[in-house]
């Protein structure tokens, strides 16, 4: 099995050569593949950042058979592990895809998304390694060689040594919950636009009636459910299911989150106004 | 017809994954195609910076023939179109292109430099949408799949109802014009280099005899025009002609905009200083 | 001799349409060619920023063999040349790469590091131009085409009159020294991460006992060698030998850029603290 495609999200930005040189080692590999961007501009370190735009891309980077190769690793150069872990592919239903990354929880969701672990390896196989001028770089010397050489037709268990999937660190994904009539939930993203995306799912939402308050730290606002953002009047507060199936904080036309002060990671209840 | 080459303009930044997504349907679609970026960099939702960017990058982007995806989209969920439209090809004198994005006044400068528009259609056609988990997310689930049909052969009369090309939204772009010996313009852009350019042709200050007056806010320079930016003394306001073949305001290797104070939208008056 | 791939390194930024446009005219002269991006974010006219993360780069990029763009360009319009280098490939041991960019320091490092230039020419036939709408954008209308024709199997010699590389500009990076026992260098560059790397080899510390002392401007700090990010206590500054075999002052999982304030081009002293 070979693939064609590797998608790749990181941690590096755009300002150094890092993502560059990545792309480099890749093509060196395997010609024939095509890199693409899923973003570089997770905030240095940030797992659960990582994480999650990792588990928001899932569903798209496997439209057809894919290497995700991803890399937010603040413990590099620690004892975790560096893994390839095949996801899906069961019973022939699904083609299977491959994930390349650190084994910090910045793959686990988006494993789970893509049909579970069938198979893992740890990248301790140093035939496929790139020979490097001084210590490891683990994106240029260790990720970016197993995801080339996978889509040149290497098995994943030629990578190294097998990692029984079920030690594979587990996410960190929060789960909202019901509370005395309210839901608690918490802000899991804020987009570009300012919209503030919350883990919270619509149908939670279903039995409360409009008006709905919404609190996050020492503030309180009431909010209306709409549609689309043009449902919503000017300054009015809209909880509107974004494209992801999950439940947004959003004004029409501008920040949210920057008009509400609010941001990742921010603890938020919702209940009825009355 | 189909086309080997999308070319993607958008507001939607690269710190998400958004534009890796639309990526992903694109390749999934049409995998012989190569998506090249313009820029995603336009400031959120500023139709009138997307419009200008599209424009002046256009008779490159269409040196063969593409489709040019662009999506600065503010009013997406209210009732602006969701369009593609075939420019150019006339007689059979230049093949066509197709630009697919909101109905918004964003393409039409773009649609006039690469021919005029021949043929449009509302993309309406839901056979050729992406089924959404949650509401539509238009760039991902209706602009890229159309683009990317496009490009597998499908003909622009397939994906939706047509529209008459003189109803499409005409653009916002500002023209200058004479007034009492002076030429009253626009800032359309600042480029990165802290460049000015103005809606002003250079031979609106042919008759006009050095040195100049720029006025703009409660602010006046003089200025020489030069032919390159290395022909200016240091802090030397210089009045160029770019490489889009209109008047900038410059400075020799500093930002004109950032010393003079000056940026997009702003009215900018030049006569001669005597 | 024809080349698959070009990587592209300028101070264009992505926020203009500046490096969609350079892509769209290589791709219109070589469309068999993939482009990587190596950065785009060199400070804007930084040709010593520029010629360090190309030096950084080459020896990846030229993995296999290719044509690398480099358009860091301060002195556009003034007599800096254009050129194109072809740099190793020395008695067939290894293939030949080309370098194409302005004759102003910036390719120098990296035409060392790919094995010394063989022959070079001034881009001056302009056949292989692109026509301008107003003056030339030298990265679009002369980098680009040469680029692709280089690409398409257009000999280096087609594109100019011929340039003793012995004349090519030299590059611009210091040196470190030995002075009294301590080892006086510069800051290289800082990472994303807030690494700053020296241009000190790990060799030149090697007769010094930790702890040592490390200063900058009016500051000074201990610090102790370390193997990696995760050797180092919290708030430890480490000195690390980085995977391109220099050395970095880093903290663990923190920017030392920051913490320590020191910056690019910083003079900095290392000596034993007894």
């Amino acid at each position: 099995m070979t693939f064609d495609n590797v998608w790749f999200l990181s941690d590096y930005g755009l300002e150094d050569e890092f993502v560059g040189v990545v792309k480099a080692v890749i093509r060196a590999i395997a010609p024939h593949v095509t890199v693409g961007d899923v973003t570089h501009r997770i905030p240095p370190h940030d797992i659960r950042a990582g994480a999650l735009a990792l588990a928001r891309s899932m569903q798209y980077l496997t439209l057809v058979p894919s290497v995700v190769l991803a890399v937010v690793d603040p413990g590099v150069g620690s004892s975790r592990r560096a893994v390839a872990v095949e996801a899906g592919g069961e019973n022939g239903e699904t083609a299977a895809n491959v994930l390349v990354g650190p084994d910090n929880g910045l793959l686990a969701s988006a494993v789970a998304m893509a049909g579970g672990a069938r198979r893992a390896v740890s990248l301790t196989n140093d035939d496929y390694h790139l020979p490097a001028p001084g210590p490891t770089f683990a994106g240029r010397d260790i990720f970016a060689p197993a995801a080339a050489h996978l889509c040149a037709g290497v098995d994943l268990a030629e990578l190294g040594e097998p990692v029984d999937p079920i030690t594979l660190l587990p996410g960190v994904l929060p789960l909202s919950r019901q509370e005395e009539g309210a839901v608690v939930g918490e802000v899991l993203w804020v987009d570009r636009f300012g919209n503030v995306q919350l883990n919270v799912d619509p149908d939670d939402l279903l039995l409360m009636d409009d008006p709905l308050v919404i609190s996050w730290g020492d503030k309180t606002r009431t909010a209306v459910r709409a549609r689309s953002y043009s449902d919503l009047r000017p300054g009015q507060v809209g909880l509107i299911t974004d494209s992801y199936g999950l439940v947004s904080v959003a004004l029409d036309r501008r920040s949210a989150a920057e008009e509400l002060r609010i941001g990742s990671g921010d603890a938020v209840t919702i209940k009825p106004a009355t």
